[in-house]
């Protein structure tokens, strides 16, 4: 059987390659989930985006126990969302936090991390290389 | 004509009865809404989750005017929407507003509740029996 | 053997019904009693009020075990008191919080509520039917 | 009919010409009485002190419509009782804040006057005078 | 070509007009964007309402850079969204942030403004006039 | 030689009698002159007005050792001036801080006040009468 | 008979067109002024600047209720002034505060406004633009 | 003649045996007060207890100036009073401020001690040894 | 041509050497500027003092390009003015903030020095050496 | 086989007897020492002190398990040092933190003691006494 | 040339595998570094631990600009070393801020890493994966 | 005998003239003496400079009495140092607190100065200057 891991991005993230480049760089998603594709030719990444907190919600709820784990990037909600951080906290399989910048090297708002606070870990300012740590974690542990 | 009361839930209210069984019991909504239906059969209950805070404030505005009122858990958004809260304050139906655990008795950030102070009372602590209560005390306007 | 319930009344109770009838209603906390004997015949209803916070601490605890539970409104003491909140939870018995305003739609100093966060659970905003309600849930108990 | 005012003295303030001559000064308050009588010979001074914060509640819920009203030094209570400030926003006369010494001029906790708040105003830091200016003020009233 | 302008509202504006009008007024959008339309018949004006934050985010990400700009109401959102914050801050055209009310007159958590913080600048206390103000000055930049 | 007080009235007291009379009553500031004089004839009332903080410094920096006090009702720079508040604890004589309302029932930014924490007291909430009081003490002083 | 406008300018604005062209652009007031009259011939603009925060306050005072309104840019009183603010709670006019630049992009401490928070509305971040929309506004409700 | 030392216990303290016995242990204090009396056979124990803060105070002041000292566990009301604080602070014989817990690992608001601080010094955390500490120090006084 | 140095006092400098001589000594101001002139006999010292927090924003926005630089004591506007801050940060020459006394060891609200965050550098609690150290440094930078 | 106590102190504490003999006494620690050995001659007293935090922590983890305990005096790191507080929560002996002075009554960054939370206990404001009682509550325990 | 990685631990460190092992788990470093070294063979592993905030500077300098990059773990310092802080921010290559444990999910003070936020990023909570992760981060550098 | 003066540097400061030359300028610290040797050719300077701080106490400890006094950067300890500030406090000799950078100008944890609050003075802003100003008082002082 397959093995699959599911990475989950929030708000603004489907601008990354064309948003801030300063901030976030030049790549977009789609050429990260090619370039982990090829890296780790075994495993299914499923691949989901929402601008909205409960539509997050749903997809997380949604994520079955012989998931390897979930790799969430909040965006702006990792700050604020009770609600997320609740979703987190009930998931039946291992969630690693990331972000591609430092959160904690900008404004103080983003210094909290009520995701991160539930999740497993947290792994942040490393840009795409993020997720690709999370991805490793998540594989070491099978 | 029948009397009818909303019950509404907000973000992983949907999983009550399996998600932290020690805080949240194992009864499932489903079976407090049938308990409810058969202790108060002269009322019809309607009842709606979603896990989108916006899905939420559309559902609250269409309640009409002929509502006994709204029985609202708003979950993790209770202690972060100010946009729920403003909703609540232009019902033209009473609001209670319900929580299954004693959010006092946990974590700091769920100590504010926008939600309760634009509604008409607050009920929390009684698992499943909060929402009872809320409606009794509906009941009782009447 | 009579089912017992106590209800306890803190600082300024005793002039509800004269004192500012927009907050509080112009109905007497003997009214109260009077009304809720003649709906719950069945059980017997201990009252006390008092002014003094170290009293109220003395008399919750000679609460015996087989009391029920107590109905508790800490009135000014409830935002203020830790000694009380630590005889609550000391409590042999249930306890449920009481408010007859929305404490959360007052003033800030009025959010903090010592009491109800080692109580059962905390009822508020629905003048003497929070009491109703209260004795509703302790009889739901049995 | 002669004309009564009320003064009442919290915490410790039994201990004045005694405690801390430094901060309050050698007069007693039966010095003060005393003097008040002979300046004043045509009211009546009613005169209560308790160091129980609820029997300073149970004084002034007694105090009757036709006093000209209540002089009050909260002392320690003062800068925490949500109940005794409940009291006087319930009172039927008139109440006057005073403090012996210059609260603001002192510890932090100091600062915050919950009394003051719900009384007709404050006066602090004159010594004995505080009382002699608020009983001039209530006696101006008439 | 004709001149583009996108008018955003966020929670709970769509029901101007009949909510709290001693607060909104009792003119409804559509009146609005009828009497602007009026007023400047040379430009298009888009407009777009969501109760929910993420739909928003999608709008806005949607808007092209032929817009001559956003004039967006956040509603509740405006004092707590971290991610449509972010959005502004990527937007392509020029972001006004208005408010019907001054909000710096009512609760203090309306007076913290994410989404204020992120546009070009911000228009607040008008009533509608808040929007014929926006759009007179993107009309000026041209 | 004549006995003399100083009267010092800072931002927006010369409205008063105009200005918010439900706050600040109806009577000007000339009128209460006036009374004083008649009721303390002896005294000479020097008094002096003015919105800038400097001066108001400048005038109290002035004031010399001969005179029996200075009342002084600083306004809104009560809350805001260390300036101020260092000129008061440099006076030769005592200082009183007067206020025409009781500003601890007001907004919270009115309840710092760093004049009367360096002043010898305070006394505020009974209108005029608040300046009356101060003056008596002052002679009482004598 | 002629309709008046009174712009009135507080500290360090009279710098502008010279100080931090990088914030506040390089049009001056003169300038400023000057296009204002063009383009509104039938309006007669009052212009006052200060750096003192009580002469700006003597002037206000002096608007008399005959103007169409005040707008106002405090510079750095904006975020201090109690007296300012209380000035323009007292205004007879209608008052619009104005700021050039975003002040909520820029420190901590200019996120608050105290005079923002007692006028009619606020306007921000727009440059020179910040005025002509206050004016319009102004003239908009006559 | 005989030492006295005084040993006053405040609310909730007369349950320790019975109550919460992971936190206060199985001992009662008749049981350490006969253990203590053995240990030290030449002092007398003089024991209060109160749930009335007042009484506290009471008896505190009562507390002779020929004691060796006072031996004050102020439960709840160590954290919150500021009255009791001030007996304390006036009292004639050293005062050694007791905890049965280690109340600086417990919840936030027991981490202030305003009792402690105007005590001569403080002992938490040891269970029943706290109180013989406390004695063994007021004998080494002599 | 001569070099010329600016020395500007703010409100209550003027009474150096007669208030609180234990925080500011006895030596005056005029003192003070005699033993610099002899001291650097080549340097034109301009001297300004004023209590009004406009007149030395008007004052400093007057010092000219050619100027050594500004040496500003502010005193109580140094922690309160966003004004005099913004002043300086425009100002065209160095700007050295001085005190006499070491206000870090003062009062907490002496911590916050808003015109120091703006100046080249702060020097304090030397007593007019703060001055003469402020000077050194301008004449260092020739 | 011998008892062994281990006696830490903290930065500073080698001066004590010479500093600030007003608030720490005259005594020096191996005066201290001696007495302590001479009133309980039958346990060994390790003494070390350092006033380097790291070395503090390099002691503490060398304290074996046959110790009685250890009496840690952490000076100013008492109020900062999470890593000292870590520390002591892995000893594998029972840690009693104690202070000279009573910190309660002291600067409020003093109120803070990050090593008492995670200590057995506290014991503080009796000088060199406060070694004394821990020594004893040790020797109790065996 | 071969490639070196340097391994910089914090204070207490050194206990893991005997401290707290249900935080910690039981695995020593030195098993870690054994099977990193297996796992990347053509990597230099320098390995260095302190307990001395200092001595961690200290190394942290001497890292020469040819290292691949720094993966550190401040443990307690992490929360309040401003210095190292300094350090890491002036570091000559790379730095990465590890935590065995997920401190978002532990004591409020631990949610604040000074360490994080002048590293290029931050990973925690993943156990001795943690470093394990960082190393793939710097290795993939290359 | 020949005057000596103590320049002591805390962490980081040993990289002066290589780190961040933008805040801290292109001079080495042997630089800078090598230069004061040589204006001051009459004074000794024993330079220190440590990374831990437990050092710096200990050689601010060792410096006698006859020092003409200690200048001090304490980097970045100068923030957080309860332990360092009461070294300063019990110094025999004078002690000025010194800063390269302007502190109040960078990150918010830097305007926070523990050890200036217990030196004589500060001086900050000035580069290596800051220094020279420093031993020019020194100087004066004798």
């Amino acid at each position: 059987m397959q093995q699959v891991v599911h990475i989950v991005n929030g708000p603004n993230l489907n601008l990354v390659g064309q948003r801030e480049p300063s901030i976030y760089g030049h790549e977009s998603f789609s050429d990260l989930l090619e370039s982990l594709k090829q890296e780790f030719p075994t495993v299914v990444l499923e691949y989901y985006q929402s601008n909205v907190e409960g539509e997050l919600i749903n997809y997380l709820q949604g994520v079955e126990a012989d998931s390897l784990g979930i790799i969430i990037n909040g965006g702006g909600y990792s700050h604020t969302s009770v609600a997320l951080a609740d979703t987190i906290a009930a998931s039946k399989v291992p969630v690693v936090a990331v972000h591609l910048s430092n959160t904690l090297a900008r404004e103080a708002y983003r210094h909290t991390d009520l995701l991160a606070g539930k999740a497993k870990g947290y792994i942040g300012g490393f840009g795409m290389h993020s997720y690709r740590l999370a991805l490793r974690y998540l594989l070491d542990l099978v």
